[in-house]
C-alpha cells in the first residue's frame, strides 16, 4: 500500500491497521510532521517517501526522498504497487487521485475533495470509500438492487447544541471539540459547518452513481447510514464512532478480524434522528443544487478551504466561513468546466476572488 | 402457488398480494371458514380445495374438494404448482411441510413449527421466510460472510409493561390485545408467553444453520432483526410492522414494489432495546437449552399448544401455559429422536401426559 498523508489522522489509524495484518507498505507522504514519518520509516521501511518542503529534506531518515506534488507524481508512477490511500487533506489531494487514475491503480480515497470538484472526470477509477458513511453504504448496497433513497448521517459537529446566535463568537477551539469523532482540523471544522456533509453527498452520488441522497443529525454517531428500498423496508448501519472500522474495510480484503467493539444495543440510550437545521448550517441548503451542478463543487470547495483556514488563523468569525462560500457562488454562478484544467483555474480564481473581496 | 391456511391472517394477506401481482393461485386449503373461502374461490379460481371436516363439504363452491390431511397431500400430489404457502397453525402443519419437501416443493413456510419439533428432518428442503424476522435476516444475511451474532427482535407481547404478579390473573381477551401486529390468535398468545420468539429462534437456526442467535424486546416492532459481523459493525432491518412486506418477500422475487411506507426516521420517537425478563418470560429460559438439543423442541411445543388451547378455553391460567411446558419437560427429559416417526410419537405422549396431569 502506498499511503499519502501518513501523519495525518486516516493515515496513522490505516498504518496500525496494515501493522496488525502485515500489509506491506510501499511509499509514505506527509507534510511537515518529520518526526512522526521517520518512526514510520523506521517500522515500516517503504521503498520511497515524499514531503512537502525540500527545507526538510535532510531530516528524512531515508535515502530516496521525493519532494512537493512532484514527487508523490513520481512515487506513483515508480511504485508497482497497485494500492493508493489518499488521506491527502483538501484540493490538495486532487492531483495524486487523478494520477493514480491514470496509471489504474486502485484508490482508497479518504480525500473526499477530489470526487466534490472533479468527480466527473474521474469516472472509471477504481475507489474504495474510506469515509465511515460510504463504507457503510458500501456494505449496505452489496448485492441489492431497487433501491429508493440513501441516508448519511451527521453528528452535527461541535455546535449541535449551541444557539445560532452564540455561533459568530465561537472560536477555532470550541469548533475543534468534536462531540463524537476524534479527526483532523480542517474535517473537524468542516463537521461544525455540515461542509462535510454536504461533500459527502456529493461524494455519494458520484461513487454509487444515486441523486436520491440525504443526511439526518444522528447524534451518537453509531448509524452511519441507511438504505431505504422501494418495498418499504430500510437497513442501517451500526458500528462505534472510530474511523478504524471503515478503514479497515478499505484496506483489508475480509470482515473476519474484530477491529472495534459491537454495538450493545440494550446499554444504548435511546437512538434518535433529527433533519439538519438550514438555519444554524446554511451551507446545507446547497444539497440539491451541487447534486444538479456539481460543477459548483470547486467553488464551494476553494472557498471553503480559504474560509476554514482564515477561522483557524483568527482571521474571520465560525460564520464567515458559509458567508465566503455564498460570497463567491453569487460571483461565480454555475461554471462552465469541460476539463480537468479548468477545475484548477476555478479553484484558482475563486481563491483570489475572496482575497480581493475580504 | 398452493396456499394452505388460506383463511387466516397470513393467507388473507398474501392472497392480497398475489392479486395485485397476479400471482396464478393453484389451490386453497383452509380449516373452517367456509364463507370466506368461497369469496377465495370466486377470485382466484383455484384447481383445487381442501378443508377440514367432511361435514362442510357440500357448503364449499367448488367440485374438487379433499377433506382433512390426507387431502392436504393428495392436493401437493395432484398440483404440478411447485410452490406452497404453508401457513397452517401448529403441529398439524408438519405433515404437509415433510409432504411437500418429499416432492421438491419450494416451501414458503409460516408455519414455524415444522422447524421446531422436525427441523432435523427438514434438511435440505427449499424453504422461503414468511416471518417477518426471519424475512429480515435473509436480507441482512445474503452475500454476507464473517457473522458473529444475529438478534431478532420481539415486541414483547401484550403484557411487556404488565406486572409479574398480575399475569396470573389476564384473561384471553387481554393477552389477545398485541401492541403492533395483527396477527393470528395462536401466535399472538406465543407472543405474550415469548413462546414464539424462542420458536423463532429456533427456525433461525434451522434455516441459517447458525446457533448464536439471540432476541431483544424492541417495542416498536420497527426493527426485526439485526446481524453483527465480526469486525464489529452491525446490520439492522427496519420496516412498519405489517406482515404484508415479509409475505411479499416471500412470495415476489424481487423487492421493487411498494408495500408498505417506509419508516421516517425523524418522526420516530426515540428507539430502545430491552434484554427478555426471564422471571416475566420465564419459557425463554429454555432457548440455550433447545438450541443444544433441538430435540425437545417437539415437547416444548406441545405441551405449548395445550397449554394455549386450555387458556384461550378458560381452563387454566396464562402462567399456566408455561407451566405445563416445564412439566412435560421435567417428566420426558431430552427425547432420542432418529425417525420422523418418533417426532409423531412424542407430540402424541406429551398431550396424553399433560390430559392426565391437570
Amino acid at each position: 500500500m502506498i499511503v499519502f498523508g501518513s501523519t495525518g489522522s486516516i493515515g496513522v489509524n490505516a498504518l496500525k491497521l496494515a501493522a496488525l495484518k502485515n500489509i506491506n507498505i510501499s511509499a509514505l507522504a506527509c507534510g511537515e510532521n518529520i518526526a512522526l514519518l521517520n518512526e514510520q520509516i523506521q517500522i515500516f521501511k517503504p521503498k520511497f517517501v515524499a514531503i512537502k518542503n525540500a527545507k526538510d529534506k535532510h531530516l528524512v531518515k531515508h535515502d530516496k526522498v521525493f519532494i512537493g506534488q512532484a514527487g508523490l507524481e513520481k512515487i506513483l508512477e515508480s511504485c508497482e504497487d497497485n494500492f493508493l490511500l489518499n488521506a491527502i487533506v483538501g484540493f490538495a489531494g486532487l492531483k495524486s487521485t487523478l494520477k493514480a487514475k491514470e496509471l489504474g491503480k486502485k484508490i482508497a480515497l479518504a480525500n473526499k475533495e477530489s470526487l466534490v470538484v472533479a468527480g466527473n472526470f474521474l469516472k472509471g477509477a477504481e475507489f474504495i470509500p474510506v469515509d465511515s458513511e460510504h463504507s457503510a453504504l458500501k456494505f449496505l448496497l452489496e448485492g441489492k438492487k431497487d433501491i429508493k433513497k440513501l441516508y448519511i448521517t451527521a453528528s452535527g459537529g461541535a455546535f449541535r447544541k449551541s444557539k445560532i446566535k452564540d455561533l459568530q463568537n465561537v472560536t477555532p477551539k470550541d469548533a475543534l471539540k468534536h462531540p463524537n469523532w476524534t479527526m483532523g482540523t480542517k474535517i473537524t471544522i468542516d463537521s461544525a459547518t455540515m461542509v462535510n456533509k454536504l461533500f459527502e453527498i456529493m461524494e455519494a452520488y458520484h461513487l454509487y452513481d444515486f441523486k436520491n441522497i440525504d443526511a439526518l443529525i444522528e447524534p451518537k454517531s453509531i448509524v452511519h447510514a441507511m438504505c431505504e428500498f422501494k418495498n418499504g423496508a430500510t437497513t442501517a448501519y451500526f458500528s462505534k464512532a472510530d474511523m478504524k472500522l471503515a478503514i479497515s474495510e478499505a484496506i483489508f480484503s475480509t470482515h473476519e478480524t474484530k477491529i472495534l467493539d459491537s454495538i450493545d444495543f440494550v446499554k444504548l440510550s435511546s437512538l434518535k434522528f433529527y433533519k439538519i437545521s438550514l438555519r444554524k448550517y446554511p451551507v446545507f441548503k446547497l444539497k440539491e443544487a451541487l447534486l444538479a451542478e456539481p460543477n459548483l463543487g470547486v467553488i464551494i470547495n476553494a472557498a471553503n478551504e480559504i474560509g476554514v483556514e482564515n477561522f483557524l488563523n483568527h482571521k474571520c468569525g465560525f460564520l464567515d466561513i458559509s458567508s465566503s462560500i455564498f460570497k463567491a457562488l453569487d460571483h461565480f454562478g454555475v461554471p462552465k468546466i469541460s476539463s480537468i484544467e479548468e477545475v484548477f483555474e476555478y479553484d484558482y480564481k475563486t481563491r483570489e476572488y475572496l482575497k480581493g473581496v475580504r
